[in-house]
């Protein structure tokens, strides 16, 4: 069927084309049908949606990813990508072959496939898993779709948290401990996505994240480090796709997390890599046997690839800074870096950078460079590489001014500190986008507390977002406090 | 977030909102995620959409279920319906109970599902399966969201396809026979979804097919009998939404098929139906096995939702009637009544027709009121409570003038005739839409061919439609011919 084709915003990036009624009947296209668009020059596809009122007949709208189709258009109805053939294969439970889920993975980064069809991808992979010897072709596949760094020498080291732990600031500690060594640590890390603050959002306190390829390759080459946002370097660009896709669901496939985390790992060049598994209560993976069976077949799919992956099992039930939220989350960063700073992050960065420092088989002690202050110079001069303040220190970065501090209303043990509704509260504060929003943790589990002692403090920039975090805060109990009989037995 | 509403239209149905990008970033709010939008008197879901230039910031904007908000209005980030987590169990393989699958339809009913949960839904149905009582709690709830018909007397008659036959317009010819006999048979169709023609599209030929309640209880009062269009009367609403979900997966698994099936007959206050499945090779069931097991759950979730259900199990590889497309089947159907026509389509009406007699407990023979023309009589009193001429005869009904035969090539014997890829050409030609296109079969399978004879003819009503429907007939080989030795042994 020919037809004008016309630009239309629907405030969407997925390739859809708007067709009337009544040509959508002729050609027998229904909605999420797929149609061919041929203007003698190219072939594009786009997914149908019906309207009577967008368009007129004879006209076809396309969105934004097919701007470009212009003038009188060739429009026919397209069979399915083959790729939805496999998903279905997959819901059968059958095992799918390298070339199988290398379509689905190009189909997914094209934007080929619909919203009910991702779902369904999602579902089967959560419903009847992948194979070791699939995570391993999906891992192939994603890493091919998406660019390559490539760096000189034989050792490349890495980490990366499987995640879901608030206050869990340890990267930019173990980045500026580990390139003090001589090694190198080019590390990209995520802005926050449901927490109050990804690595590069803690960053972005001290120094600018979003670089190109070439000025990444520059401040490594000075620093032996970096610490920026990976979304400006596209290094598993279908990785998005499927976490909006698993987001509603709350599902996270094993599978399918170790081929988004490898692939990127892959596509970063790095050799050898730590991933901390933080695991319990309210974490994303949560038991040990869990936690252990994953970190095992993170390390098989690694060997596979040809990166050498070393796990580290960790508690994830609890914060690991005192502050949650980005600005107070670099003051803690930088307290460690200087000599003080909260205990646990303290120690979760030693013993995370020893690990690494071990597995690239360096014989240096990641107590004495970050206790010589060493580390701290080399973070300075990372910060300066990425356009930042060196000569910032811990006391100069304040939180913000509108604040509630929550006290214990009896006297008892802190029993539990809930990370997911720390979290939740931090946000509703303004978290990440107000930078200064957050909260402070004055307790840890197990503490004996007395009525009135404070527990945490809610800090916002806003008084309005202050009042919210206050209301939910009322309403949850992010710090549990119990008596000591309590403590011992849940009624229910 | 306080913000100003206005409708946008882009083209969906679903309860969209539009946010700007930073209004949803300092809200949380993340593509899909649901907001609580409260005016004052009322509260509504909508599903978000980021969008930097649709609508400014301050601004929402709402799409059409969502018309009626207007001016300024309070947004809240809402959780997810508790659906989702109903959704996330069947993947984990736990079988629901009554509550759950009432709130999913719920849910379903009320467009609360993003694309993506919808397409989770339906794969965690086919991949782990619906036992009988999910079946029959799924059914209910189904049920319970819709319209009921209600009607005197204490047996309703019904008859339904499990589909996927071109050419087995058998509908008509049964109400008529069961109608003439006393019973009362208010038969709703669909229109073609996927195939060439849909019952409600042959019967267009003869009358109206669209009638409100009222309109339909008038019509029955008069005949005993209706044929009319099932999307008229909204016996199952979440069908439709669940089998937009369905058809780009190309799943339709049997526990759903059996709900909506089933929900639909009770809304239309059936008592006695005969379920007709169609099995082989290109069916929607493909083994005799497969058709038995199907048999038997259906008439297991009837007997528990109080009706009473038999089945016809039947040969589903070949077209029933000669003609393909809404006026060529018309003219089967009118032909069969008159006292001629294509023999497997009389012979599978007045089988179908005896099936529901008998299990009605009346005793008559549908062979007789066929032969005796009281079917005819009866068919013609029906068309006239609808509109339509009664006089008509299938001589007057004539196919699209613009017609290419395509002859065998070889002489040997027509082995298979394919009824997809005859139902592929007969729409490349304009059916449904245009009602004469189609095509006409002049072989049935197993029948001695001599190269040169006609095989089938394709009717168009337009020059470039017939084009079309040639170049995909000359791809395919929708009436296979080979010689009697190749018949028996398939080279690969």
């Amino acid at each position: 069927m020919q037809l004008d084709a016309v630009t239309i915003d629907i405030g969407t990036t997925r390739p859809l084309v708007l067709l009337h009624s009544v040509d959508a009947a002729e050609m027998g296209a229904h909605p999420l049908d797929r149609v061919r668009i041929e203007d003698g020059t190219e072939s594009m596809t786009g997914i149908v949606k019906r309207t009577d009122e967008l368009v007129d007949r004879g006209t076809i709208g396309v969105t934004e990813p097919l701007r470009h189709v212009r003038g009188t258009v060739d429009v026919t109805l397209a069979g399915q990508p083959r790729s939805v053939r496999y998903v279905r294969k997959k819901l059968d439970d059958v095992e799918l072959d390298a070339d199988e889920l290398e379509t689905i993975v190009r189909d997914v980064h094209e934007n080929r496939l619909s919203d009910v069809e991702l779902g369904a991808y999602v579902s089967a992979i959560y419903a009847n898993g992948l194979s070791l010897e699939e995570t391993e072709h999906l891992t192939q596949a994603m890493t091919e779709v998406g660019q390559q760094l490539t760096w000189k020498g034989p050792v490349v080291a890495d980490k990366h948290s499987i995640g879901g732990v608030a206050g869990d600031s340890v990267t930019p500690i173990v980045v500026s401990i580990v390139a003090e060594t001589g090694l190198t640590m080019p590390k990209t890390s995520s802005r926050a996505v449901t927490s109050p603050a990804g690595t590069a959002d803690v960053m972005e306190v001290f120094c600018d994240v979003e670089f190109s390829i070439d000025e990444i390759e520059a401040i490594v080459a000075e620093t032996n480090g970096c610490l920026v946002w990976g979304g400006g370097v596209d290094l598993s660009p279908v990785d998005d796709e499927i976490i909006r896709a698993e987001n509603p669901l709350s599902i996270d496939p094993p599978g399918q997390l170790i081929a988004s985390v490898l692939s990127k790992k892959r596509s970063a060049g790095s050799t050898h890599v730590v991933i901390d598994v933080p695991y319990g209560e309210g974490a994303k993976v949560e038991s040990l046997v869990d936690a252990r069976k994953l970190a095992d077949d993170v390390k098989r799919v690694g060997d596979h690839l040809d990166v050498d992956v070393t796990c580290a099992i960790t508690h994830g039930t609890a914060p690991t800074g005192r502050g949650v939220g980005p600005v107070l989350e670099a003051r803690d960063v930088l307290a460690v870096l200087e000599g003080d700073g909260p205990e646990p992050l303290r120690l979760k960065s030693i013993r995370l950078a020893e690990m690494l420092l071990d597995h690239c088989g360096v014989d240096a002690s990641a107590a004495d460079v970050l206790d010589s202050g060493r580390a701290l110079e080399r973070f300075r001069r990372i910060v300066a590489a990425q356009n930042g303040d060196s000569e910032v220190e811990s006391d100069d970065l304040e939180p913000g001014e509108e604040t509630t501090t929550v006290r214990a209303d009896r006297s008892g043990i802190a029993t539990r500190i809930d990370n997911r509704q720390l979290s939740d509260v931090a946000r509703r504060a303004g978290a990440p986008l107000d930078a200064r929003a957050g909260l402070v943790i004055h307790r840890e589990a197990g503490e004996a507390v007395v009525a009135g002692d404070s527990l945490y403090t809610i800090h916002a920039e806003a008084a309005a977002k202050l009042e919210e975090a206050n209301a939910l805060a009322d309403r949850l109990e992010p710090i549990r406090v119990r008596s000591k009989a309590d403590a011992l037995v849940e009624r229910r």
